[in-house]
């Protein structure tokens, strides 16, 4: 059976119904918080989708790993380093951070950064 | 070595630099088109993320198949039926469709209807 999310927040506070926190490590970031969108909760087998909030400021984790990420940016500004490039982008431009790249995500405006984040579910 | 697809549109007319067109089937379907953002041109090995563009009235292809589909309404108003349910979504709403469920979007609403849709890679 299929399952709706309904949305339930703003343009840079977004939040939806009955969508579980994810546990983010608060001594690698600063600033994050994240959103399971699709994951374990709808039994999906093969990949999942997150959204993070980084405040200005903030930083995800430095950190490398054999998964791949696949991100959509929604709102704000990022800094985003993969291996030895650093890039900005903003709303709507996608980065596709392969398996093993070192990477960490920067919000590098004066607004809250927003990203839809796609994972493989066995990681 | 990471990937950056540039946003090259506008609200509803969604665009990014250099991503490739997907063919879509017309004897199925009606106004759709789409863009892979994320897929075997980046070499992705687990998941692909497209976008899909619906004029109004248009719809997607009545299909079941095996792989699942995980999908974020970016512009517009869909009517998405999912086995038995049918059901309203707009934009920031999450859908999540299992694999082996009967389902399709339709641009329910007077604008362009558009959304991110995850599958797995291997499909």
């Amino acid at each position: 059976m299929g399952v709706v999310h309904r949305f339930t927040g703003t343009e840079n506070r977004m939040d939806w119904q009955d969508v579980p926190e994810k546990q983010i490590d608060p001594s690698s970031t600063r600033g994050v918080t994240g959103k399971v969108l699709i994951g374990p909760h709808d039994e999906a087998p093969n990949f999942h989708v997150r959204y993070f909030r980084i405040q200005p400021g903030g930083h995800s984790s430095l950190e490398r790993h054999p998964h791949d990420h696949g991100v959509y940016i929604l709102h704000g500004r990022a800094n985003v380093r993969i291996g030895a490039d650093q890039m900005n982008v903003g709303p709507g431009d996608v980065v596709y951070v392969p398996g093993s790249e070192l990477h960490q995500f920067r919000a590098s405006g004066d607004e809250p950064l927003g990203f839809l984040c796609v994972v493989p579910a066995d990681r």
